[in-house]
């Protein structure tokens, strides 16, 4: 029988089957458990934003890839609608941060100073549809608002990391860079102006990619002058972390850098690396200081990343307001953990207690499943009519993740215990 | 400063603040912790479903207070358009038993028979705000599919109100009517159109409100003639649920309630009263059996309800899969602990660690913190750079529910211990 139409999940989302929402479930669960230990507290924001407030060119690229609502009732009037403008206010939201800066404008008066905030929940992005990526997802993120100093961003690195080893994954590498360092680094390789300096970082980004041959190449191809690639090519002759560690000009950009690498290594201990990385970036175009990213012994790419937005919050406060988060790659990490073969630790065992319904009295086959759930904590017990092909339920139930199958005798007496699988014997 | 424009969520819904969070969070632990021991697995659909999937005639009403997205890029041709339709094929969902049923065809070959379903999530209706209701809410949902037996009714009303047991509410009454009863009723009424008959049981609904002579001045106006009237009238001589379940015309139509209410009353105890309600009718069109509500003593309406819905899955699938849900209406319950002075319990001590930058060293603060963690599990350490107002600070912290601030002493020390308000002394 062919499917029926709009039986699939529309282009790009995906439906979430019981065995993966079980782990999920359980690992947002020791995340949040994590993260409410170092004392963060949860908040949430819809997910519908004012267009308005989502295209306020803090979320670069992504900005683009809104899902925006129609308009209703009156306020639609399509006959003199001229541009998409006219027909949309709302869309649904791209990332937490952005929603996160309008909750803290709206509601600081009723939030602690400063204020530490977990957000979990679902984000949007009309992305091209391709494996692993997908227009609905899940994103996991600590953030610390009204605190300059760098016990921020240190608290951020040890609760992200410590949240990740929770969920039993083990050696990271956290990669710190600054945003006031790259641009120092861009201006003394003679780029001054802004927006050239933002192309600049993307070609650096792809060093370990392409090589410096072939990242000099590309600035040549991009009208960088020969200024540019002199400068570089100097500080490119050894590692390019110690040969700008070296150079006493960049002290003060790297000062924060430094100071939370000789405060987080320590702590870390063997949890993971902390590593000076000059050519980090990252996409946003909000960050004004310290940017970091996780990254996994054979992982690659990263499974977390965050920094400092000290100016997103003035834009909608009038006032500035320094801020700094990190946001766990939830569709990432439970992919690593899908393909390590991790499940959710099972709290009891799982019976099914099969009855032949007109035979075994339904009060009798549910008294019993209340008692075996309340014999232990964590015990579940599902109650299903035996079926006539009594192998092929067996074999479904223990699919499904079934310990045990119980079957009540005839008289009074305790039901028969089968055990599935693995199981108990 | 007024607020800059936008920061306000979007008409209609709302921000979560940190303690109303933690009550939710605890309760959504609680119901599915409760659904789980029952059997029942979490699964998960996108937000966004088809239109043409959403608008399928399941929905009644709330099919009308769909939020549409906006097609895009070369699909969206503005100069083209006509209607919505050419505008818009995809809509956030307004249910979660719609998204199921197509969940349900879709993935039927990776599920168990039957399937024990438990939902969890946000759903979407742009209905004009009004106090305690909101265009974004959270629903939770249990459904079995694949079962025809009452037995699936009567977990369903087990596994609920053991979970609204489980937030420590009290005092439930569970209310039982069959579709199939209310049909039959109708049509002794002489009522034998379906649209007519749906239009009687709006009617019929207001009994308790209007009483039997607004009842019968309603049916009157309406244009139902005056057999109707005598009929409906000789009924509500006496208590109508007594007067109808005397009438053996309809002992078939009631059989399941019947039997639901014998199994399920010595079942339930003390937890809930189960009373028979004739004029208990729920909106949803796609109901065909057994239709439940709970309520509870001292709040008015419900905080609950549910039914038989046996044809909407053959719709999608082509072939009939008898279906059975019950659903806790979450933000009403979550109403119900806030006006009671519910608070999740607290797994351990909150702790704010207050230290002075530049004066003491972050490692010793931080490892101080994170052994306070480690010591007792349930612990929390928030990390705070102490500020010159203490007194306002301390406020502020026992405010934001800190149990106890501690400060380092100058040297080697244990910190020094300050416990809030009604904290340990």
């Amino acid at each position: 029988v062919p499917e029926a139409p709009h039986v699939s999940p529309v282009r790009g989302m995906r439906d979430l089957l019981p065995a993966e929402c079980e782990l999920r479930d359980w690992a947002i669960g020791r995340i949040l458990d994590t993260y409410r230990r170092f004392g963060f507290a949860r908040i949430e924001t819809p997910v519908l934003e004012h267009l308005a407030l989502l295209t306020g060119g803090q979320g670069g690229e992504n900005e683009k890839l809104i899902f925006k609502v129609l308009k209703r009732g009156e306020k639609l009037d399509l006959a003199a609608a001229r541009s998409e403008d006219d027909l949309s206010e709302e869309g649904l939201r791209f990332d937490l941060t952005v929603p996160l800066a309008r909750y803290y404008a709206h509601n600081q008066g009723a939030l602690p100073q400063p204020f530490k905030a977990i957000q979990i929940g679902p984000v949007f992005r009309a992305e091209r549809p391709q494996k692993g990526r997908f227009r609905q997802f899940t994103q996991c993120d600590i953030d610390v608002l009204g605190e300059a100093g760098e016990a921020a961003e240190i608290e951020l690195i040890l609760a992200t990391t410590e949240a990740l080893a929770a969920l039993g994954l083990r050696g990271f590498t956290v990669r710190v860079n600054d945003r006031r360092f790259l641009r120092e680094f861009a201006r003394h390789c003679s780029v001054d102006d802004e927006a050239r300096q933002d192309e600049f970082f993307i070609v650096l980004d792809k060093l370990d990619k392409a090589g410096v041959e072939g990242v000099l190449k590309e600035l040549g191809e991009r009208g960088f002058g020969a200024a540019t690639a002199g400068r570089l090519a100097d500080l490119l002759t050894g590692p390019l972390a110690q040969q700008v560690e070296g150079q006493p000009l960049f002290a003060d950009a790297l000062a924060t850098v430094r100071r939370v690498r000789e405060v987080v290594g320590p702590l870390l201990g063997e949890r993971a690396r902390v590593e000076f990385d000059p050519t980090l970036v990252r996409g946003m175009g909000y960050y004004t200081g310290p940017i970091f990213e996780i990254g996994m012994d054979g992982a690659p790419g990263s499974i977390a990343g965050g920094g400092r937005y000290d100016r997103m919050l003035g834009r909608l406060l009038g006032r500035e307001v320094p801020a700094c988060g990190f946001s766990i790659g939830f569709e990432r990490v439970v992919g690593l953990l899908l393909e390590r073969g991790v499940r959710a630790p099972k709290a009891g065992t799982r019976f099914a207690l099969l009855h032949e319904p007109g035979v075994d009295s339904l009060q009798r086959v549910l008294a019993e499943a209340a008692a075996r759930r309340a014999a232990v904590e964590g015990n579940s017990v599902a109650v299903f009519a035996r079926r006539k092909k009594l192998g092929k339920q067996l074999d479904e139930l223990e699919q499904a993740g079934f310990d045990c199958v119980l079957t009540l005798p005839e008289g009074n007496g305790p039901p028969e215990e089968q055990w599935l699988g693995g199981g108990r014997a």
